[in-house]
């Protein structure tokens, strides 16, 4: 009998798992039933928490590190991505900029900045980079990006000419945008922005109003916030003619989505999309006999753009049948079949708290794969 | 296509379902994939607890109450079986005599009675009933079956012809037991003891020192008990010729097996072959194209005559494939695959706490079996 090939493409589960962890439990487990099986693994990411990471596993590509202005100025360790081509590079701006960096006691979106973001792309732009893929969830900053532009050359200034304060609580005083010294090298570079929101930079469904309280605005910072990035879209438009204000996804990230799409070659993408595509999974999948995912969890909200979805959708198109596993099965898995998840499968062994099952996940997605492959395996 | 059969033959998971519920939520879940399939439901036991609902409710029979002695003499409602035969019944000692009718501050071995059991196997008479599957496990007795015996006729006499006490601490002063009493229809009623255990009745691997402390002995209490028991034994071989000292099971439920070898007419054997027997469980799997059990537990203790595995043994003599379900799957279940049980699907969707998962079992049920079937659609 011909060989069967398994593509493994699951997300990482969160605080267990990277993908590439899922990855090798699931062959592991499989690999007891079918000894001599092909195995794939594609370690997948949504754009969010782990996407760097993933990229770099899928494409064989290494982690670097660098020190960069974290979002309230002090100096922090950003991971980034070289992937597998040579020529991309991917990045979270949370690893430079994200709500993590911050406590409750000190995080204040008036003066969160995205500095370290900038400093991030202007390190790509130094190695050569050609395209530059960046995953914008979890940010602390309502900035609307000028941070991460000033780190590229842009200068913000007052009605005195003075540079700004950094943060978004500064943007009110925003008179003129200088770009005369903006990185020049950015023409030449592709960026991915890797985006799932539609939200606009102002207004009610904006940046500040969405977002800001889990920031840590008060009602009358979210008042200011919106505000000032209401000007800022202002004083862009009139004087570098780009109306970014009510474009889907200028709201992403405190409005980096609109620094991005103002003062870089960048386009909007959905995370899932930008990883199918730089993972090489449709290819991939063309020589599956059974695809497997996964996730940490898994649930209605799955269709809305998470791994296991974009994979099914994928696997789909090419006829073939996905299996899922999660640490956690949720309401609602029966709305994910006809999207081509065609069976989701929950890994926790019994009763049991959540730490004790994070550190026990390899063995129970390695035992859970083995088991449904034993099931496979009756039709032969 | 032919119709499949899945035939769906669980134990109970404790404190959660009854095996008959584990059936109907087994089959609301293939249901989903596998609509017009046929299902045949033979909710199973092991001879422990819930082994008399199995019984009836595998063969349509019925549950009876009845009021007799507890294990201290205050009155207690036991339940019985009638299966769908009408002439077979199932009695658990538990019911009229088992651990859980104590508590803490008035467990005593020295006093515990197995008269209540007597009493239930005096109903089975009295309905006309011509054979008795009696499950004996989780006895709160240390008796030798005295009591049980005591309520069928027999006297358990002192020095001076006075009854003595009921309970195991007064066998010391046995001097004769009066068998003229008993009653003579158990000549014509065979008994089927569901016994696990190969414990004699005396000594370190006795009733008293294996299972009495966990009926409150104190160790001075163990010492009594079994140096009772075999008193007790020696005036049994002496006066009635019969040498049950060293049988093994003897010892089971504090020497009630012992009890039940002396007058009776008994025989010993694994539950889980009486409960196979009793449900007609090999005749249902010729139909079979998949079986599926499961129990609220399973590890590597299963293969110690629990009911996946006793249904698994029978499923692989007639070539059946095996799934097995559980709330909680434990170390060595590779151990399982080898007996019969093909795969083993945890039903647990998450870290969570007992309480909730006992409550959520059907549902667990339900969504594991159903994804269990898509995969077995997979080859179709």
């Amino acid at each position: 009998m011909r060989e069967k090939t398994f593509v493994l493409a699951p997300d990482s589960f969160k605080e267990s798992m990277t993908a590439k962890e899922v990855c090798i439990a699931m062959e592991k487990g499989l690999r007891k039933v079918y000894p001599t099986a092909n195995y794939v693994h594609i370690p997948m990411a949504d754009g969010g928490e782990g996407t760097v990471q993933s990229l770099v596993d899928a494409t064989g590509g290494q982690l670097r590190y660098l020190e960069v202005t974290g979002p309230l100025g002090e100096p922090v360790t950003a991971a980034y991505g070289l992937l597998g081509d040579g020529t991309t590079a991917a990045i979270e701006m949370a690893s430079a900029s994200g709500i993590h960096l911050v406590n409750k006691d000190n995080k204040n979106p008036l003066k969160t900045t995205t500095y370290g973001t900038g400093e991030l792309i202007r390190e790509c732009l130094n190695q050569g980079i050609r395209k530059i893929i960046i995953g914008i969830g979890g940010s602390a900053t309502n900035d609307g990006g000028t941070g991460m532009a000033e780190a590229l050359g842009v200068r913000f200034l007052d009605a005195k000419g003075n540079t700004l304060p950094r943060g978004g609580g500064s943007l009110g005083e925003l008179a003129s945008i200088d770009i005369s010294s903006l990185d020049a090298r950015l023409q030449q570079v592709q960026l991915i922005v890797a985006c799932d929101v539609t939200n606009p930079l102002c207004g009610e469904h904006g940046a500040s109003h969405v977002f800001g309280p889990q920031k840590g605005a008060t009602p009358e910072m979210v008042q200011q916030l919106d505000a000032n990035l209401a000007h800022y879209a202002d004083v862009v438009k009139r004087q570098l003619g780009k109306d970014v204000r009510d474009l889907p996804g200028a709201g992403a990230a405190g409005g980096l989505g609109a620094g991005l799409l103002i003062f870089t070659q960048a386009s909007l993408q959905k995370g899932i999309e930008i990883v199918i595509e730089y993972t090489g999974l449709k290819q991939k999948l063309a020589k599956a006999d059974i695809v497997f995912t996964g996730e940490g969890g898994i649930d209605f909200q799955t269709k809305f753009g998470k791994t296991p979805y974009g994979v099914a959708q994928a696997a789909k198109q090419s006829g073939k049948k996905v299996i899922a596993v999660a640490g956690y099965v949720g309401e609602g898995i029966d709305t994910l079949y006809q999207e081509g998840i065609d069976a989701v499968f929950g890994i926790v062994p019994g009763a049991s708290e959540l730490g004790k099952l994070l550190v026990e996940g390899p063995q129970n997605v390695e035992r859970t794969c083995e088991n449904i492959a034993r099931v496979l395996q009756f039709s032969e």
